[in-house]
Formats: C-alpha cells, sequence, structure tokens
C-alpha cells in the first residue's frame, strides 16, 4: 500500500508562489465576516500562512447587527479596492447576509463562491477553481494518477468539495459517479471503483469492504473524534487498497497553498 | 416492456398552460439571433407552439455583420421590455457574440443560460430549468418513478442536457454516475444501473448488452438517419428492459410545453 502524502506537493506549489512574491506582491488578501469563534480562528490560521509567504492578509470585521445592505457593500467595496487582490467571505454567513457571495467581484473571488465563478466551473471554463478539490487535483497528478476513462466516484455532494470535485473530475474525463447519504448499495458502488474521493466528514465511514487491492482513495473528511483529527477512511482500507491519502496529511497541507494561487492567479 | 410516452404528459401540462393564459397572459417571448436556417427553423416551429396556447411570440433578426456589443445591447434591450416576458437567444451562437447569454435578465431567462440561472441550478436554489431535463423528470414523475436512491447512469455531459440533468437528479437524491465518450466498459455501468438517460444523438448506441429486465431506459437523444428521426436506444432494447421512453413520442413532446411553463411562470 503506498501513502499518498500532500506536504511534498504543497512545497512544489509553496516554492511556485515564493518566486511570485519576490518578483513583487504588494498586493493583500481581504477576509470579510464576524467575529465568531470558528471564523477568526480560521482567518487567524490563514493570516499566519500568508505572513509566512510575505503576503499582507487583512481580516475585516463586520458590526453585529449590520444591515445586509452594509454588509454587501461592505463587500463590494472592498473589491473596489486597489491594494487589494483578493477577497473572501466568511463561510458559512448568518442566511441573511448569505447573498453577500454576489457581490464578491469575480476577478478577486479567491473562493470561487460568486454564481459568476459557479458558471464557470460548471460549463468548464478556464477560471480560479475552489481550493479544496483543486488540492485533490494536485495530489493525483503529483502522484501521476491520470483520473480520464477512470471509474471515479466522489462520496459526499457539498457545495464546497463533492460537487465542484465532480464537475472537475468530468471536464477531465473520468466517469464520475456521485454518492451520497441517499446512497443505498454505496459499498458496492465504491468496489467498483478505481478512484473514491471521500468528502463527507464522517470518521470511518469508507471501511474495507468499500475498496480492492487496486483501489486508490483519496481522503477529504475532515471531523474531529475525541479531539483528533480524523478522516472518513477507516484504518481497515489502509490493510486492503492499493494506495491512501490520509487524514491528517494528505490533501489538507496543499489546500491552503491551492488559495494563495488563486490569490496570485 | 412499457412504453413511457410523452404526450399524455405534455396534454396534462398543456391543460395547465391553457388555464393561465386564460386568465389573461399580454406578455410576448422574444427570440434573438440571425437569419440562420436551423435557428429560423426552430423560431418558426417555436411561433407556432406559441400561436396555438394564445402566446405571442416575437423573432428578432440581428443584422449580419452586426457589433458584438450592439448585439449584447439588443439583447438587454429586449430584456428591459415591459411587453415581453421572456428572451431566448439563439444557441449556438457564432463564436463573438457566444457572451450574450450574460445579458439576458434572470428573470426573463426561460432556456435557463445566463450564468446566474446555471449557477442556481448548480446549487439546486428554486428558479427555472432547462427544458430538456426538466420534461425528462416530468416523464418520470408521471410514470411515478421515483430516482431517489436509484442509480441512476447519464450517458451524454453536454451543456443542454446531461450536466444540468445530473445535477437535477442529484438535488432529487438519485446516485448519478455521468459517462461519455471516454468513458470505457460503459454497458456494463448501464447494466448496472436502475435507470438509464442516454442524450448524446448517436443511432443506436444504447444496446441489448446495456441493459436487463429490470432497466428503465429514457432516451434523450436525436439524429437523423436516412432522413428519419433517431434516438440512442436500439430496438434490441424493447425486447429486454423494463421500461423504455422512445424516440419520437417520448420526451420530445414535454420539452416544449416545459419551456412554456418556463415562460409563464
Amino acid at each position: 500500500m503506498m501513502l499518498l502524502y500532500g506536504k511534498v506537493v504543497a512545497e512544489n506549489i509553496q516554492q511556485e508562489i515564493q518566486q511570485k512574491v519576490q518578483n513583487g506582491f504588494d498586493k493583500k488578501l481581504c477576509t470579510i465576516g464576524f467575529e465568531q469563534a470558528e471564523w477568526l480562528q480560521y482567518v487567524t490560521s490563514l493570516q499566519k500562512t500568508c505572513q509566512k509567504h510575505g503576503i499582507c492578509c487583512e481580516n475585516i470585521v463586520a458590526e453585529d447587527g449590520i444591515l445586509p445592505q452594509e454588509f454587501f457593500r461592505l463587500v463590494e467595496d472592498t473589491c473596489k479596492r486597489q491594494d487589494v487582490q483578493g477577497v473572501m467571505v466568511q463561510q458559512p454567513l448568518p442566511k441573511q447576509y448569505k447573498d453577500a457571495v454576489n457581490f464578491v467581484d469575480v476577478n478577486k473571488d479567491v473562493d470561487c463562491l460568486n454564481p459568476l465563478s459557479v458558471a464557470k466551473l460548471y460549463l468548464g471554463e478556464s477560471g480560479r477553481l475552489p481550493a479544496t478539490p483543486k488540492a485533490v487535483l494536485q495530489l493525483l497528478d503529483y502522484y501521476k494518477i491520470d483520473v480520464a476513462g477512470k471509474n471515479v466516484v466522489v462520496v459526499g455532494r457539498g457545495r464546497a468539495v463533492g460537487k465542484p470535485l465532480a464537475l472537475m473530475l468530468l471536464a477531465r474525463n473520468a466517469t464520475v459517479t456521485i454518492c451520497h447519504t441517499k446512497t443505498q448499495n454505496i459499498a458496492q458502488i465504491c468496489k467498483n471503483a478505481d478512484i473514491i474521493v471521500s468528502a463527507c466528514g464522517v470518521a470511518g465511514l469508507i471501511t474495507q469492504d468499500f475498496v480492492t487491492e487496486k483501489s486508490i482513495v483519496v481522503d477529504v473528511g475532515l471531523s474531529f473524534v475525541d479531539g483528533k483529527t480524523c478522516g472518513d477512511v477507516d484504518k481497515s482500507v489502509y490493510e486492503v487498497a492499493c494506495a491512501v491519502s490520509p487524514v491528517p496529511g494528505g490533501v489538507g497541507p496543499i489546500t491552503r497553498m491551492a488559495l494563495l494561487q488563486n490569490l496570485l492567479k
């Protein structure tokens, strides 16, 4: 069994980023959201990554109780700033502010959440790609795993990973099956696949009976069990499958680099 | 073997449309395109359908050699007209005019080609749905074929049918596999499915070895062989499968009604 680690892939992208920044990058990434613990934690960790690469990351915190229209204006105005290259809006947003993504300028939409970015992705037109599914493809590319003509099962149909990844794999000529909570005989469907990508956030979902000795498994799940970071792929899979990209240590480290790539694009 | 005809489904929708029009509908559908034979043929046939239902359909023909910017303005201005409820732009358009779909007001976009309509479809948000895949779901609904939890294979990944249909089936909790020209062992994949929808335009593509006696097959292919309208499904399939929606006579008649539904929405 081969382990598909992401660190070496991330390092390659990191070098590319450092070169670009060295050649001069005086613009910044702006994050816009509320004073909400999970979001602030994410922003802090993102700021650290940016700092490490000599990129300025400014966090704009909206006042509690701001009117939706004012929040949208804040997003719009931030996108107009000449010193800002990329804008990220908190995800998920409280319901009444949800439409803020419509106000992110498509040219500064590093997260690919604006409907125009989404439509480009759907139509397979060139443009930015969302960071996590992009990281999955970068991992597969690094390990020279060609998806064209392969049967690829994507487990999960979320907006952040499953759905965009399915379209991106399709654009690369994979035969794609999308499984989810309502899927029956999911183990059998996965067993018939050449490649399984799981993005559910359900620890231990993918067990030994989902795989054969030919299966390539990419774990993109993320959950916390007893304070430990867990993927979707059960330990028993590692004994059977041909190759596994683990959590932690697989796609995760690449994701942050893919986001910076989007910023510098 | 049961034949899933579309005429009766179309008639039901037709009644619904007639009721709406009777209650007063003084707006019109506008088509915008060039003097190009295939498009004009389509428009003429559409105008007949509209006329039959008491709906006015105005065809706007752009001058040859019109500047793209002028063409876009024409689309934009037509959408602003108070007497216009729906706008359809010629498909496919010559390359330099392709972006015209971006100028179709999303509220008048009966064809769902504007990127905002596309993004809504992708995100599973409520809104208009493109006519042909919508007609497929209406056919399945009429015959009480529930797709939730079923394995559905969509053969074809085109912008008009395959891709939107896959997303619409996914939103209805089907487990969806998308096959295409680069798919290997396509017969076996189809054989494992509960429902097969083929939208390729390749006569006779789906043969007996793609199906079992449990297969439900919906033919959405359209091609012309020796002047005859042909679907993707070979005659031999009719001897084996559980149910087949034929071409002609299946989804076709429903599609036009689905478009009028979009206009009246």
